[in-house]
C-alpha cells in the first residue's frame, strides 16, 4: 500500500529547510576581535562570515524552491523516496557547520580544508537532489504519467549541472579557496536569475 | 506552468517566522554581570535586552500577520515571487543579530552603529514586503482579479508607510539612539493598534 | 473582509510551540561541575535542570493540546485574535529563560526571584489563553454558532482554574520555592490526567 | 466529541522531529583540540561526534518515517493519544543531549554511563512508539475499521523488535560501549534497508 499524499514529506522537509536557514544567523552572533576593537572594526573583521551567511542562505533557499518545484510533479511517496529525501535533508542540516568553518578560517592556510568541506557538502546535496528526481521519475515510479519520457530526460540533463559545478568547486578548493567560494556564489546567482526569468 | 497553490510557500515562511521569533530568547540566556551581583541586579542590568526582545518579537509577529493578510490575496506563485519572499525571510532570520547588538551596546558609544544596523534591517524588511506585494499585484500577476486597480493603488500607498518610518529611524540612529529605537517601538504599537481595530 | 480559515494561525503557532519545546534541551547541554567530578556526579548535580526540563516540556505540551482543542471551535480569525495569540506565543517562547533560571538557582537564595519569574510566566500564559478564548467566544465572535451560551459560560469557568493556580504558585514563590514549583508540577499532572480521561 | 482530523498532531510532531534533527549539528560546531592543532587534526579528533551525529540523524529520520506510516492508519485523535505522542516527542527532543555525551566521552571510562543514557533514550522512544500504536489500535479505538485484527496483531509483533534490540543495547552499554553503539547503528541500517525494500 502506497500512500497517495506527499503532504507530510513536504511539511517535514519545509521544517528542516526553514530551521537550517534560520540557524545560520547563530554563527554571526559571536563577534571575534580583541578587547580594544570598536564594534565597526569587529563587524568589518567578520566580513567572511557575512558572505558565507548570505551564500549558504541563498543556496538553501534555491534548493528549497527546486524542491518545491520537483514536488509539484510527485504524486506518490514511499519509504525509499523518503530515505533519499532524508539524505538531502542531512546535507541541509549539516551546512551550518562547513559554513562556519569557511567563515572562521578564510585567509588562513586551514581554509583549503574548510572550503573543500563546504563545496563537498554542496556536491553531495546536489547529488542527493538528482537521486531524488531520478528515483521518482524512473519508469514514472512516483510521478504523474502526464510527464513524457522526453521531458524526464530533459530534466535529467538539466539537473546534472549542479553536481558538475559543485564537483568543480570541490576540486578548486585545493587550488584556490577564493575561486572555489566564488564558483558556489556564481552558481547561486545563476540559479536565482534563471529561476526568476523561467516561464515556470 | 505556474503552480496554483501557495501552501508550501506559506508553510516554509511560517516555519522561518516561527523559528526566528523563538530564537530571540536565546540572547536573554547569557546574563551579564559580575560574580558578586545578585540575580535581581543582573536581570535589572539586562533591561535593554528585554526591551529589544519584546520589540523584535512584536515586529516579527506583526510582519507575520501582514504576510498572512497579503497571502489571502495571492492566487498563484512563481520563482521570482519566491525569491522576493526569500529576501524578506533573509531579513527576518537576520534580526536576532542586530537585536543582540543593540541590547549589548545600548548606552555605549557603539550603540549608534548597532541601532543603525537594527533600523536598517527593519528598513530592508519593509522594502522587501513592499516589493513582494508590488510584484504580485502588478497587472494582477499573482493576485485575484476580483481586486480592483483602485484597491491595489490604495494598498500600495498604505504599505509605503513602513519603509518611510523605518528609513527615518535609520537616519535617527546617527542622531539619537534612543529616539531611533523609540520610533521602531512606536511603529510596532501603531501597527498593533490599527491592525486590531481594522475591519479586516 | 474576514478570512475564513485558521490554518496559517495554527501552523505558525504549531511551529512556535514545537521550537520552544525542542529548544529546552539546549539548557541541559552545559553540564555544571568541577574538573575532578565524574559524569555521574555531574548528571546527578543537574537534577533540578532535569525536573525543570520535564515540567516545562509537559506544560507546553498540555497548553498545545488545549490550544488544539480550542481551535477546533474557532471558525474565523482576525487581527486582534492573532495579536492575543501572539501574546500567548510570547510567553511560550520566553519559557526557556525562567526554566533555565530556576534550574540554575534552585537551592540558593536567588531561587525565590527565579521561581517567581517562572510561575509568573505561567500565570501570564494562562491569562493569555483565557483572553484568547473569551475574545473568540464573546457574542460568538469567531466561534461556531452551534456552541450554546451555556457551554461558553461553562468553558469560561473551567479555564479560570489555570490562572488561579498559577497566581497562587506565583505568591508561593515568595514563601517557599519548592512549594511553588510543586504546584506547577501538580497542575501539569492534573491537566494530563483529566485530559486523558476526558470524553473529549 | 472527538475531532476527526489528525492534521495538527502531525504538523506539531513534524515540527518537533524537524527541529530536533536540525539542532544536532550545533554539537559539531564546538571543535575540540588544543591551540597548536591543525583543522584536519581537530576534525579527525571529532570522529565520534560525526558518527553520533549520523546515527542519531538516521534514527530520528527512520522514526519519523514510521510515525508517518503509522498515522496513515489513524482516523481520529484524542487527548490520551496526544499525551502518548508527547512522550515520544519528549524522547526525540532529549536525544541531542545523550548524543552529545556519547560523542564527548567515547574512549573514556565515563562512556559507559553516556552510552547507557543514549541506548536508554532509544529504548524509551521505541516503547513510546509501541504504546502509541497499541493505544490507537486497541479495539480499533482510533484506526480505520478496514484494518483486520490479524493485521493489528502482526503489526504489534513487528513493532516489538525495536524495544527488544534497544533494551539489549542498553544492557550492552555496561559490558562494551562500542558494541552498544554498533547495535544502535545496525538497527538504523536494518530499518533503512527493510523500509526501502518493503512493498509499503
Amino acid at each position: 500500500m502506497e500512500t497517495k499524499e506527499t503532504g507530510r514529506v513536504e511539511a517535514f522537509s519545509d521544517g528542516v529547510f526553514a530551521i537550517a536557514i534560520t540557524l545560520l544567523v547563530l554563527d554571526l552572533m559571536h563577534l571575534p576581535g580583541q578587547e580594544g576593537d570598536t564594534l565597526a572594526e569587529r563587524l568589518a573583521g567578520q566580513w567572511p562570515a557575512f558572505i558565507a551567511f548570505l551564500n549558504t542562505f541563498a543556496t538553501i533557499l534555491i534548493i528549497w524552491i527546486n524542491h518545491h518545484n520537483l514536488f509539484t510533479n510527485i504524486r506518490r511517496t514511499n519509504n525509499a523516496f523518503m530515505l533519499i529525501n532524508g539524505l538531502l535533508l542531512l546535507t541541509i542540516t549539516f551546512l551550518p557547520f562547513p559554513t562556519s568553518l569557511v567563515a572562521e578560517h578564510y585567509g588562513h592556510p586551514e581554509a583549503m580544508l574548510a572550503a573543500a568541506l563546504y563545496a563537498g557538502t554542496f556536491f553531495v546535496m546536489a547529488c542527493a537532489f538528482n537521486m531524488l528526481w531520478r528515483y521518482a521519475s524512473h519508469e514514472h515510479r512516483l510521478i504523474s504519467s502526464a510527464i513524457t519520457s522526453n521531458e524526464i530526460r530533459s530534466i535529467n540533463r538539466q539537473y546534472l549541472f549542479g553536481p558538475t559545478v559543485y564537483g568543480l568547486a570541490f576540486i578548486l578548493a585545493f587550488v584556490n579557496v577564493t575561486a572555489c567560494v566564488l564558483v558556489t556564489i556564481a552558481l547561486a546567482i545563476y540559479y536565482a536569475v534563471t529561476a526568476s526569468t523561467a516561464k515556470k
